[in-house]
C-alpha cells in the first residue's frame, strides 16, 4: 500500500520531529523517543505512558495540562523499550511518584513493569494501571487478558485531571482501576490496516463484510459479517457492552465513538445518533461525549464505541480543562 | 464502496440529527439544515458559511465562539439550497449585518448570492467573500476561477475572532479577501473518494502514482504521476506555492497540513517537519500552524499544504481564543 512517507524505517523518526517542531512547547530527551512538558510536574504525581506509534492523536498528542507528563514512543505498534520507559520516569518524577498507563500488550506490559522495578531500585515510586476496556474478543475472555483500546481516553482525561488536583499516587492508581472497571468497548471495521513499509494489510475482507470486534493494530476481530445498517451495528454493539455494564433507567455515562482512522466523521455521527436514542429509551443520561478520532490504526476504515458508567466524580474529571497539541477544553460554560 | 450508514440518502439527516444530540449548545432552525450557536451575535456582525457536507470537521464542527454562528448543510458535496441560506441570515442578524463566506463553487456561488439580494431586499446589510486559495489546477488559472479548499480554514478563523472583536461588515469582508489573497492552497491523494450510495470513486490512480491538484470533493487532480518521497512532494508543493506567495527572509507564515479524511496523522508530521525545514532554511519564521483534519474529502487519502503570508494583525488573530465542538483553542501562554 502507497504510503506518504520517505523510507518507511524512518517514519517515526521523521514524525516526531515534525511534532517536535510543531509544537515547540514539548521537548525530546536525547536520541531517545521520550517526549515531555517543557515543565517538570512540580508538587505532584507525574502521569506516564506509551506504547507503538501510528495511533495519533494518542499519545503525543495528549502531552500537556490535564493529561501526560511524558509519553514513551515505540516504532509503528511496537513496544517501546524499557530504557526509554525507565527515561521517562526518571524526567518527570519530582519526588511524590509516577503513574504508568499503558493498555494490555504483553510487549508493552513486560517494559514497562521491568522499567517501573528498576525506577523503584533508584528510590523513585512507581505505579502501574493497565487498561482491559476492549470486549471485542468476547465477554468469555477473562477480563485482566482483554485489550485496552480507545476506552483508555477516559483514564487518561480523568486520571490526568486528578493529578493536576494534587491526588496521591495510590488514589490516583485506585482512578484508573475504577475508570476502567467502568469502561467498555467494542470496534467494527470494513478492512484491516497496512503498516508503512508492508505491502499487505492485515487482514482483507469482502465488499459487502464487516469484521466485529477489532482492535487497534488491525488484529482481526472475533466474526466477520455481512455489513448491515449501521443503526442495527451500533445496536448490537452497544448490546454486547451493556451486558457487562448494566446501565439502566437513571444512570450516567461517557461515550466515545472513535474513528480508527479513515473513517468519515459523517459516519461517526451516524452511529453517534443511534447511540444516544438508544440510551436515551433505556432512560440512560448521556452526559459526556467525544466524537472522533481519538486513537486510531493508521488508516482503518472502522470506529469503536466506548460506554463508561460516570459518577460524580468522574463525570468532573471528564469536564476539567485540558490543553494539549490535540486535545483541548475549557471549563463547560454551565 | 461500503460505508457505516443506513440508507444512503438519510446520511446528512442522520448526521445531524447525531450532531445536534452530541452538542446541544447547538440549535437547528424547523426542518431545514440550518445550525446556528445558541446565543446571538448581539451587537455584532455575524459569521455564516455553509456548503455540502461531506468535509467535517467543516462546516458546522466550527460554530460557536471565535468562528460561525450559523452554518447552512447541503447534501454531501452539494450546494444549499436559496431559502436556506436566507433562513440562516434572518436567524443570526441582529443589526449589525451579516458576513457570508464560502468556497469559490457555483452552485455555492448563486445560492449564497441570490440569499443575500433576497436578504437586502428585506433591509438585512449582506456581504460575501468568496475563497479562491487552491493552486491545484495550475497558477496559470484566474485568481478568481480558483477553487476554496483548506486555506479557509485561516479565512474562518481570523473572521471569526474579528468579528467577536466587533470589527464592522466591511472591515471584516476586507479581511477575509486580505487572507485569501495571502494565502494559498495545494493537495495531492492516492485515491479520490465515494461518495455515500455510490459504488465507484470519483477517480481511481494505480497503486504507485499519486494525484497531484486534487480538490476536497474528489476531484481529480491536474496530472497522474508516479509516487515520489514524501519530501519532495513537499518541496514541490511548496515551491508552487511561493511563486504566488514569495515569502522570504524576515517573512512570517501560518501553515496547515490537512489531511483529507484518509491519512495517517504519522504520514502529516512527516510532511510538516519537510514544510518547516524548508521554511527555515529560506528565513520565513513560520508562526503558526494546524496540522491535522480541518476540512476533509469523505475518506480519501490524501494531504494538502496551505500557507499564508502572516502580518501582526492576522498572527494575533489566529491566536485569539475559539471554542466549538471541532476546534477549541486557549490564549496562548506567552
Amino acid at each position: 500500500m502507497s504510503r506518504f512517507l520517505n523510507d518507511p524505517d524512518d517514519a517515526v523518526t521523521e514524525m516526531l520531529e515534525g511534532f517536535l517542531l510543531a509544537h515547540p512547547e514539548l521537548e525530546r530527551h536525547g536520541s531517545s523517543r521520550v517526549v515531555t512538558t517543557a515543565t517538570p510536574p512540580a508538587g505532584r504525581v507525574a502521569i506516564v505512558t506509551g506504547g507503538g506509534s501510528g495511533h495519533k492523536p494518542a499519545f503525543i498528542g495528549y502531552l500537556g495540562e490535564g493529561m501526560f507528563d511524558a509519553v514513551v514512543c515505540g516504532d509503528v505498534f511496537a513496544s517501546p523499550p524499557v530504557g526509554s520507559v525507565l527515561e521517562a520516569i526518571r524526567t518527570v518524577n519530582t519526588g511524590q511518584g509516577v503513574l504508568l498507563l499503558l493498555g494490555n500488550y504483553s510487549g508493552d506490559v513486560m517494559n514497562f513493569e521491568m522499567a517501573a522495578d528498576m525506577a523503584r531500585d533508584e528510590g523513585i515510586e512507581v505505579e502501574m494501571a493497565v487498561a482491559t476496556d476492549d470486549l471485542g474478543a468476547g465477554s468469555n475472555v477473562r477480563p485482566d487478558q482483554r485489550r485496552g483500546v480507545s476506552g483508555q481516553f477516559l483514564i487518561w482525561k480523568t486520571v490526568g485531571a486528578a493529578a493536576r488536583q494534587g491526588a496521591p499516587l495510590t488514589e490516583l492508581k485506585q482512578l484508573a482501576q475504577d475508570v476502567n472497571a467502568a469502561t467498555r468497548t467494542m470496534g467494527v471495521s470494513l478492512n484491516g490496516c497496512t503498516l508503512p513499509g508492508s505491502t499487505k494489510p492485515t487482514f482483507s475482507i469482502e465488499e459487502g463484510q464487516m469484521e466485529i470486534g477489532v482492535g487497534h493494530h488491525g488484529e482481526r476481530g472475533r466474526s466477520t459479517e455481512p455489513l448491515v445498517p449501521v443503526d442495527d451495528i451500533v445496536n448490537r454493539l452497544v448490546e454486547e457492552i451493556n451486558q457487562e455494564l448494566q446501565l439502566g433507567q437513571g444512570d450516567r455515562a461517557a461515550v466515545v465513538i472513535n474513528g480508527l482512522g479513515g473513517t468519515p466523521m459523517l459516519e461517526l455521527y451516524v452511529a453517534y445518533r443511534r447511540v444516544a436514542l438508544l440510551l436515551r429509551e433505556r432512560g440512560v443520561s448521556l452526559d459526556v461525549n467525544f466524537v472522533g478520532e481519538y486513537f486510531t490504526a493508521l488508516g482503518m476504515h472502522g470506529f469503536s464505541i466506548t460506554l463508561m458508567k460516570l459518577d460524580d466524580r468522574t463525570f468532573d474529571l471528564l469536564n476539567e480543562p485540558a490543553r494539549t497539541p490535540h486535545f483541548t477544553q475549557t471549563k463547560p460554560q454551565n
